[in-house]
């Protein structure tokens, strides 16, 4: 078999990790003490795609850890319906591995003329966004090849973590970093378990991908590796959401990725397996507790504990090994989404 | 034909959207003066499924009338995660028909004591979570006995106009409430086109609902409608995020809503109807511009013209009718979805 791209940059993402720890620290130190100094009282997050879903690890990640609410921005409010926000005493942060999003670059620089303070989160120091941002951050990931991003989206979580952490204290947290690096290598040995469970699932057209919590973000960004790479028309949700309306498509064999980590959300995820079996789903569930993967169709162990405040870094890994070897088994290129080009410009 | 509930709500929504501007600008100009009063920065959103959707409209609505951020709640954080969230200065609004959601009363319970002042939008005065918030506001919808939301959708959308219009101005929009109400009513005349329209999509899977800006409300909502009503796997988005990722999903032949009022977004959704064209997409264009519905496979030409920022009230109705109409050529009974209860309890 070829190497492809996407493969390639899967697995670099503990050393991409590794690297933005070592390297980024000090400037991500200088936001957290921003954030203290002027009290900002909320944080804004505007990005695109799989940007966007790192924003909502973020979402969760600061309102849990740091109590600090959070939204989601939606660019057009300032691109095309030319508001005036009033973002005062605000953290604004703009996503875009390219750094090129005109939509994002657009909602940064109003929100910086609008009081808040800005900070970026690219693959590219030099690019507009990071430019137009007070406190730019860089992912130090590498040029990503493939159209499928992989390894500036764990970035760009790494990055949001380590924020997070400098937040709480400015002790770097060296050990949670190292075990969150080996936990992500750990992820990847299950690459052959994942390899040989693809087959399956050759002729599905439709999934969806669930989760709970702070792996929303997860659930999200898997369904989109589902839909570019390999054409399946991918659902993800909260699975609160999902049983508030979507369990009607639920019928004996419908596809069902779960993605569960050990931690506060495990109970509910039990529930709303055992209703997926009794509903008669075809369940894929990522975990490491025994009972949860006791009610899977087709259990994926996961061999680490983790965190569940990281644990987004690791499960995503699979999802995107999960997505690439589908695409592989439907005989299609996963570095080569038809209809797609790296750099999407939304006005 | 019999009657299903269905219907007979979705006809009934002019009235509820009257119904409320006549009894709740009271109360409502009592919210818009204590937001005005304690000043309050930023709103956040608490609410699932359908309540979700009115939740987006309520961002875009606040955003670009009001200039006031907002974000939509995640309840996890607060209810599994037990998170402290500092809310001081915001404003806080749960929704929920039933008033019984009990994370979203879990959420607003805390917000409470967390600092914010707190409001509730039902369609029961005297249901948990209009006893928990510190401003209830009613729907006045009647029993709604669909399991399809249809006019406590409307009627929330229809509060949150108000409310957005009370902080501008204490003085009642009335003329500008009428029309509303006369273009819903419009809206409803084009019940045998779309009944005539459903055939075609007799055997579709699966489908995309699409619109740009406030209008993702609309585009969110009948997608859930689709799911619950017809088990149509339907996925909704921005015309915005859809060409970053999800457009790899386009075939020919593959079933696009879209749902476009005049206004300020009209150039980037004309600019992704040609693109979707191009790429061989079914097409079914909700609109009233004509160069728009020139581009459709299956336009519907909408009879009245309407402002954008609340041309949801308008274009859902459309949406409802679709999904109501095509779930009885599919020989489902839309009032009855499986799997699910009118209200849904997560914790």
């Amino acid at each position: 078999m070829n190497e492809h791209w996407m493969l390639t940059e899967i697995r670099e993402q503990p050393e991409v990790a590794a690297r933005i720890a070592e390297k980024e620290w000090e400037p991500i130190c200088a936001v957290a003490e921003v954030i203290r100094r002027e009290n900002l009282r909320y944080v804004m997050w505007a990005a695109r795609g799989t940007s966007d879903n790192a924003a909502k690890y973020g979402k969760y990640l600061f309102e849990v850890q740091n109590g600090l609410p959070c939204g989601l921005a939606a660019p057009s409010v300032v691109t095309l319906y030319r508001s005036e926000l009033n973002l005062k005493g605000s953290l604004v942060v703009g996503i875009s591995q390219s750094g090129e999003a005109p939509d994002v670059i657009e909602y940064v620089t109003h929100a910086k003329s609008a009081g808040a303070v800005t900070v970026s989160i690219t693959n590219n120091p030099l690019s507009p966004l990071a430019q137009a941002s007070d406190f730019p951050l860089a992912i130090h990931a590498g040029p990503e090849r493939s159209v499928a991003a992989t390894k500036t989206y764990t970035g760009t979580l790494m990055s949001l973590y380590l924020l997070s952490c400098a937040l709480k204290s400015f002790e770097k947290p060296q050990a949670e970093i190292e075990a969150l690096v080996q936990a992500m290598q750990s992820a990847l040995t299950l690459e052959t378990t994942i390899r040989q469970s693809v087959d399956r699932y050759r002729y599905i057209r439709e999934c969806v991908s669930l989760a709970r919590g702070i792996n929303q973000a997860t659930a999200e960004e898997v369904g989109l590796k589902f839909i570019e790479t390999c054409y399946v028309m991918a659902k993800s949700y909260s699975v609160a959401d999902f049983m508030h309306g979507p369990f009607a498509l639920v019928e004996p064999g419908f596809p069902c990725f779960l993605f569960a980590p050990d931690g506060a959300t495990l109970p509910t995820v039990l529930e709303a397996a055992a209703k997926l079996k009794e509903g008669g789903a075809e369940t894929i569930i990522f975990a490491r507790d025994e009972q949860l993967l006791s009610l899977a169709r087709a259990p994926i162990p996961v061999p680490v504990m983790v965190e569940e405040m990281v644990s987004p870094l690791v499960y995503v890994l699979l999802g995107q090994m999960f997505a690439f070897y589908l695409a592989l088994a439907r005989d299609l290129n996963p570095d080569q989404p038809r209809g797609l080009q790296k750099v999407t410009k939304t006005r």
